[in-house]
């Protein structure tokens, strides 16, 4: 990536400079222009630098690669994080110091990407997905982009947030018994991997809390309120199938890949992961099914709704319409209506009406309908 | 499974406790820490022990795997079956026992697994999902998972509660001269997956005998609660689909396989099951197609219904209201309105109430409405 | 397959016969048991033995099986018809003078078999559906399961029923110089498929005489017999495709197979008959997309006529209810109501009456509703 | 196919003859009997041959296929072309004169074929149907089975009808230069099955011109008519697709095929067909797509219409039923009614009504309604 | 390709012409005529010639091809860009001088192709869609075909239109250091297809921004325009689904190839191509997933509007029917009417009205409608 290529571009760049937020914002750029494309987060970028083998841990957060070099060691395992994307030069100086390709360092940097799995001569690059349900939004769920590249004895992830879904990692770190510190990177690898997949749990149980009582309710209280509901939880659930499932592929790959870098044991545990993948996207599809059959459910109870409040509009005309019509006719001012004239008159039209009005009623009675 | 590591995430644990009986549970905990997920059946777990070859048959209920040990023999085929799961201990043992790799481990104790098949060095490890129509609650299936071990002259089976699913198969043991006394413990393994599978049958049986009387009466009688039948239907075809289509790619696997624990002559057997599978998957596939039917055709019915509501009412309206009207002309109080004076006004003015509502009837009669 | 097992489970069996005629009906009985599943067809089990050559060509009825053994001759294709499978000897006594799997025994009887093919050492088995349009009930089709066994010289069919499906192949055999006297067993199993699928094209044709003037009905009449009748039509479209697609890789697993049964000439036909599932299968699949756009059509011409009934009521009750209270208000009894007094008032509320369900008659009419 | 089978059947066939025009024409007939299935097309068969290579072109019109045995020679492309398939004889003759295999004739006269491509020892079989879009019925396309057999030199081509679809290839062939007229009978059949193809699009244009005018109207002047021509064109798309989709397989295996009567260099051409074929049907697919969307915004639209119906019926009723109740009340005949002799009481009452009317004006105003 | 041809075929032709702009235009036309099929594009053919290597650039603007050949030079990458195909002339010159196969030359004219890629023996074609969005008209993209030829030190484009998409190359080959100046032609082409495919992501950005504001507004506000876009969004989607979705294979054959014109350090960028083509298929996919939920949700929220519109008439209709009624009872001039005479019937009937109305108010109250 040559960094003097900049400033030539930077008159056309400033012109796009009003859409670089959205997943076009290379477009109109020349392919090899590192640049971090997504939203922007505030916080600094954060490195924190783990070395570990079975008999010791030593955990640094240091400030910029070039003290990187100065913890080069053998027999350890080194996991570099990265939290942050803003600053472009730590995932530059990274590159340069790993050699790393230029594409791999590029989509680091823009977090639009599909997840994927890209084998190079001396390392592996995966894009994942992290997910996080906003408990504040309402139904709505966050993605993180997190770039993992796996070395002989490294494994590098990159993150967009500071945030503590590697925490249990760290903890896990702390036990020396743990097959964590007697494995190689391989396996840190798919801790990491583990852990991510296992935030896509918990992110379902906020759509089973939701979708449960929602699936009782709808048949018998359909409101407005539920209808917005289901349309949340559908949108989120394209967007988790976007983001999940390419995963179902890069897991496969791993599988029958015979990369060095996995060590025939580890690639049990990776088995493991995509059985979760498989969960994860079974559920997927089955809540994708029943928001559908909801809408369904939805559609008719309306229809149902329709249905009973015509058929209180239409007894209550049906009977007093003839009805008046029946008062209005001896509200005439004829002169000759001799009826008017009658001593029973009066009494009569009274049994007329209460006749008509209970015949009506029995009709209804009979159609079903009271 | 190292079981030092508990002691450590215990507080980690502890934290996550609220949510431990979902799907996530065990984000957050270190991979490989052995813990119940799932529904807790409240009932201690049961170990039954049968050692039988083509002369004898011995049935003993131990209390811990320690005694297993000593029931150890040559020539005869060893069938441990535990029913329930809350003892953690009598998995781990039974690991150590027979050398178990943890993640089977792991995955026999959380009841959330995908139906698999998973093959190792010196055994096969297979999930299946029990089924079982709720009698008891409206339109519903229970499931139960079922782990096989399945080993030279071994199977394992691990049941989540204490039900008499495996009866028939303790009848068919007690028959000398039955293939299941002659066979080894592949078709020990045939016999108790086809016992499971004939469940789904019973299950398909009960959802015929509620879908077949809706189907014959959603169309002339449609009401909210076929509708609601018509939701619980869907939602447990769908449950029923995740659970028992990926075991057509279990048994495919089998078929396929050439591990040693097969033999040629029982691998024909499983080719029923097989079979059994895919007419289990045709069944559910056209149970969703048949409940779709019926949601178009309740909404039709629906929609044909308010047709003839709102015909009722606007028969009744489109007659009655021009009467009134002119049963209002008349009455009112103008001092010049010749009418009222003429001797047959008021005679004639039934004649223009019975020509109106005549003409209307004829109307209404010829769009086909009455 | 030991008959002695019967006994022992009588008492079992006995206990689960209340559902034995359903799919579920062997659940619970060991696998291995010989027993007859499905609807029972009263009548006794008829066996025909047609044997042939290039030259003769001599037809038997026998009673039972011992017969058959006199009647074994080389040189000759024997065809074994069996109608009926009340008779559980019958297919058992065939299993043991023909060596045939147990598995297969089993599958005969049981009459919910999915269509398939299972190739055995000496022999092949195929089931099939052979499928009828009942013409006395509405818009029904009956299925019957046709099992067929080829063997070097030997084909031997099962059928459920006593029907005459087969008679165009007895019509056929009688002619000395067809090819079905002159090549082997291999094209007699041929002709029997292309018979039990040239039934489908018939029960395709009266499925068209149905569809095709509902299509042209159901836009401009549409009633409730309508949508009983696409509702019937869908009902059989799920049912016969669950029957007869798995046919199409019945065949071509045949087309592929290098079994010695079939000669290289002779999978030519076979090669026919998969062309003609094919099409049944698209025809299906055309069917099925109709009658789905038959649905559509069916709502939309009921939101078509609701829309114009409401329409009538809007403009009736839009033109006479302000007439109505304009007569209302001169109906009051107000001392001082001036306008009752003027010599030209009636008149002139007539001019009112007239002018505002005119201006409202254009009012509706600009509205395209009139 | 021996010709001395007919008299036995004929007995049998008489009585199947009145369903001889369906898809069903050959159930009940043993396989191999010669018979014209389908429309009967009034016209007598026609016979041209066309004979060429790079220097000569001559065309014969014949009356019967021995004619064809004087025209035999060599280094000439011979293309024999039948228009009308009533002649039985014609394909028998021909069968004959080129040792054609019996099935392939009986399907060149069974006009139901599904378009499929079959490799014989000496020839190449293909059938494709021809479309065209019928002018003078509403939105109707007519299908023609077109059958193609390629020899070494040779193409026979049996057409149904007698129309002027092969026009613009005789056209072509009077071109010397023309690759046609240098190339061989591979590239002639390439040459016949573009022109076919070339009238999909013919077709598509038509449908086009239809369905787009229909897209910009049906949003906002929904008619029945319009309902009625997506009933049509969606009918009409089914068989389309039913009748192409085939074609892309059939191309497939010509490009991947070594026959040796296909030429590497003409395979290039082959190509071309196949990807016009994916064109068209890409296209027929998109058609689906938009006819599906149509019948969403018919019924939404429909919803529309009666939503504001409604609206103007609720403003109507909701206004004057009020108005015509107070003018109701001060119609009533009672003794003591202070109001009525109020010197004001009558505009009051006039007040009232102005206030009552703008008050529920204002609160449909808010609503959004007016 | 021999332009003798065209005289011959010119009245021919002539009688086609009126149809000559749509995607049938050379139905009926022999195979190998050259002719330009699709819109015309007024403005006169452009020629650029880029010639360029690690050290120089130099860029031409030619009138005729005949130019071309003096401008050959070794050690140069040349790109020859053709804006606009109304000029024939340019396209069979630079076939003649390039040995271009004609069928690729026909396919380059004809700009309803498919995207795709051939390979021939000293070239690779490849046909792909440039496409826009049109800011001016109301959701509407449109596409251009860009054709490109890929040898040995050369590269030509085809397109449509003479616009500015390839601006962002020419300014990237400004720069002596970029990887586009020192790699080869293939790299070149990849730049070709990476610009194309970016301006992708600008027309998702332009549909995202009318599809988020939709998706919040269609629940609350449905309205007729809503659904027109909806509509407009849809057709678009199917266009771009066609026009882009073939990409997928193209790409997916390139990184498969071993064609020599492509070194094995390209590949890589081209691969990054192939996850942008994913990225965006996956969007249009899940454009068309919320496309078809806003469809559900707008019927359903027309329905629940409809429900609301009729409830308000129901209420008001309910409660004043009856009172009207009761208010004509004692409209009427029966001569023996006890009430009208008692000193309390006016206020009673009041006390009446009020009871009666708030009755109904209660009970509408109590199914929670008001």
């Amino acid at each position: 990536m040559n960094s003097k290529l900049q400033p030539i571009y930077r008159s056309y760049q400033q012109a796009n400079k009003a859409v670089l937020n959205s997943a076009a914002d290379k477009s109109g750029l020349p392919p090899g222009t590192l640049i971090h494309i997504g939203e922007k987060h505030e916080s600094k970028s954060k490195i924190s630098v783990t070395q570990y083998n079975a008999d010791a841990l030593i955990t640094h957060e240091i400030d910029s690669i070039a003290e990187l070099k100065h913890l080069k060691k053998t027999g350890v395992i080194t996991w570099v994080n990265v939290d942050g994307l803003n600053d472009i030069h730590i995932v530059e100086s990274i590159g340069q110091e790993l050699n790393i390709h230029p594409l791999v360092l590029e989509d680091i940097l823009s977090t639009h990407q599909r997840p994927k799995l890209e084998e190079y001569e001396s390392f592996l690059y995966m894009v994942i997905k992290g997910i996080e349900f906003d408990q504040e939004r309402n139904i709505s769920v966050d993605y993180e982009q997190i770039s993992i590249l796996l070395l002989v004895d490294y494994v590098i992830t990159f993150k967009e947030k500071s945030d503590n879904t590697f925490d249990p990692i760290y903890y896990y770190l702390q036990n020396n018994n743990s097959r964590l510190r007697q494995f190689g990177s391989d396996y840190l690898a798919y801790v990491i991997l583990d852990t991510i997949v296992d935030e896509y749990f918990v992110v379902e149980d906020n759509l089973d809390e939701i979708i449960d009582p929602l699936e009782e309710n709808i048949l018998f209280n359909p409101t407005k309120e539920m209808l917005q509901s289901l349309q949340r939880i559908r949108r989120n659930l394209i967007s988790m199938k976007r983001n999940i499932s390419p995963l179902r592929e890069l897991l496969a790959t791993i599988l029958r890949s015979d990369n060095p870098l996995f060590q025939e044991k580890t690639l049990r545990y990776y088995g493991d992961v995509y059985d979760h993948i498989l969960r994860v996207t079974d559920s997927l599809e089955s809540y994708r099914e029943r928001i559908s059959a909801m809408h369904d459910i939805y559609l008719s109870s309306a229809s149902n709704k329709l249905n009973e409040t015509m058929k209180i509009l239409t007894i209550f005309a049906s009977i007093f319409i003839p009805l008046t019509f029946i008062a209005g006719v001896y509200g005439m001012n004829f002169e000759y209506m001799p009826e008017l004239k009658w001593r029973w008159g009066y009494p009569m039209i009274w049994v007329i009406f209460i006749t008509t009005s209970v015949g009506l009623l029995f009709f209804f009675k009979k159609k079903k309908w009271i």
